[in-house]
């Protein structure tokens, strides 16, 4: 079933220690075939070496499991309430890559200070709320999906135009229309936290880039008017 | 004799410079056998890569070398302790990775800032005092193990809850139930002491993650509700 | 076509990530032919472990694209105002080295704090100023590399004692000779950013070398004076 | 001549790249036989990936070229002045190391924060002064050196308990009983001027070490009575 997604969840589930995002088992990737709304995940707990693509799980939008014989990422609630909210996405990512948490920590938006971050992400890279004492006890997981979201809504935020989130005291969740792009993203927030930390090192009350450098970057890259690359997809 | 342990304990050694953790000799991995009371460490200033098996040292709960041509870990003493006051302790190792040593130096617990703090130490990781000039004259390993025995008992703090510490100027000390699970420990201590920092340089006044927060991240891979991996070990 | 120069320019651009300067597509580099007017850059968005010395793209220095299949990087009309304006350069780069990147996101030049900075570049990295909204509508890539020049040009600078500059809120460009020294600048500027962010994170103050340090490591290596290395080149 | 010197030297350059300690050639190592007076040393300007044991120079202490087709490294003199004046000199190490050279980019000695430190270095590791202009046009190389052996003999410090240096607004020599243990300090010095940039960022007032742990320390594994490691060297 879905051998195809399978093996694209997998090879992207692997290109998070390849590219240096995780820490033992401090990561997942998860992928949704929109026509059946099947998504399929990592399971929980398993070391990226031992991983095999069959040992992923594949789950229905409630969160039944449809195949699989191992549990889900603990974070699947969370997966699985952006994929419901933002049909757009094909992908997510979830790791504790040590610079993005560093700002989650401090529970700061990451400003966009420059034309690495305008590439990618439009505006700063949000930081969404801690939960509640009765959120984590009614169902943690699925509200930190809820968190994001209501972040999102409430600063009116495409989460095409700004592919992550950066959780409070917790780490980042990133996403794309595929889950290759979901850890592009990954590692693309990561850098932008880098670069970040080192400009307020270097200048604690630095100012995010002007506006109109922010739109040119972003617009270079995305839109009808791109012309960045190949136009290769 | 105790050649099993031995096979683990060298391997849990060499897994430090396979980490990043340790600089040249830098570091030391000890495990227990609680049957016979014996306790199998790294000599004292070997190579990691010239260490073998079978020169790991052998000793009882007193110091008395069972088996063995080199000197023991000048740490020895501090291990021994440990395991004399904790009898849920099966591995030890310390370590000068950097950046524990970092907060170390600077005579600071570890704040938990986030949930890759809280899935692994249960509230900050304390930083044991510095030795008294009578207590390093007297016995300065032994009375280092006594110190972060102090610590633990002063702040009612339980040790297979914080597995780990860092002793003020020094460095940290980390265990587990076995050697391997000390050695993971200390990997985790290092990313998270990496994460505090990076939280500090962006945040100078950062608070620790919620109360609930904490709890819940704890709790969710720990004790009898616990559901985070696949309830391997 | 210039097949040698292609050559230059291929291994040029595939010491970047060997060097550990870009992530992805983030950098390019281009050299000249001064005797045709012709210049050899990378294409845009291609991935260097699929670049090969035939994609690369080859334009006059009006931007005509003389040769190639795929479009040349998107930051051509940079590379091509400043081959325009110094026929001294044969060679320029393009990346987002991060901490390069992080004094150009804080808007400050990068002082002059010591020798390895001094033996390659006289005087501070020059911060060049962020682009207008009118500058950027009118031709955002052209006008980059006007506003270097404007740089240069205000602050008396020779582009050959200080081959590189860091862009407000982008990043660094540098050049050489050719190709390759332009690349050898790229990891020197990285370098040097990297040693400048760790004097200010240990002495917010510090000062810049005396001048009579920077002058004499300076002249060491360059001028007809120099005695540092074998007279190769 | 000296082909066993030669070899070691080798061996001892060829480690600073392995150890991540230099960039291009960024850094030099020397040998002395004391029965001859000749120092062994790397050619000017030499890629590591290109040297070989027979390019080294072999010089007289007056700085002689005794044997050898290249120049020596610009850094010679510097070298001569230390063997001169410290007759317990085996090697000597000048490298670019990145967290060694933003303390001497900030003109301050590096405290002793801790064991790690403690156990090579006794004490802060010196920050020598700048040169005045008159010493950088006289002699520069050579007056490095001399404001080197000021420094010591001025606070009284013996080269084989510090036995290394950083030079304000340059970087750091080491040096050791011969060209490896140099390079060991050198390792280690980079080391401890990390975990010291660590122990800033966490807490910008922190105190050194206490007394009586940097002498536990020291004298743990050096002098009479020292009893780490296995007594092998």
């Amino acid at each position: 079933m879905l051998e195809a997604l399978k093996q694209a969840v997998y090879e992207a589930n692997m290109e998070l220690p390849k590219r240096g995002l995780v820490t033992y088992t401090w990561g997942n990737v998860s992928g949704i075939d929109r026509e059946t709304g099947y998504v399929v995940i990592k399971p929980s707990g398993v070391d990226y070496e031992d991983l095999t693509p069959d040992q992923l799980v594949v789950l229905d939008l409630d969160g039944n499991i449809i195949e699989g014989d191992l549990n889900p990422s603990s974070d699947t609630k969370t997966h699985l309430e952006l994929y419901k909210a933002y049909p757009e996405l094909g992908g997510i990512v979830h790791t504790h890559s040590p610079h993005a948490v560093g700002w989650a920590q401090a529970g700061r938006d990451i400003p966009c200070y420059g034309t690495t971050h305008a590439d990618y992400f439009y505006g700063p890279v949000p930081c969404a709320r801690c939960l509640t004492t009765e959120e984590v006890e009614e169902d943690y997981e699925k509200n930190t999906g809820k968190v994001i979201i209501e972040t999102f809504n409430s600063r009116q935020l495409n989460p095409v135009h700004v592919p992550g989130v950066i959780c409070h005291s917790h780490g980042p969740f990133t996403w794309g229309k595929n889950a290759a792009q979901a850890v592009y993203h990954a590692v693309v927030l990561e850098e932008v936290a880098k670069m970040a930390m080192y400009t307020v090192t270097v200048k604690p009350e630095a100012a995010p880039a002007p506006q109109h450098v922010q739109d040119k970057h972003f617009l270079r890259k995305h839109g009808p008017n791109a012309y960045y690359g190949q136009k290769m997809g």
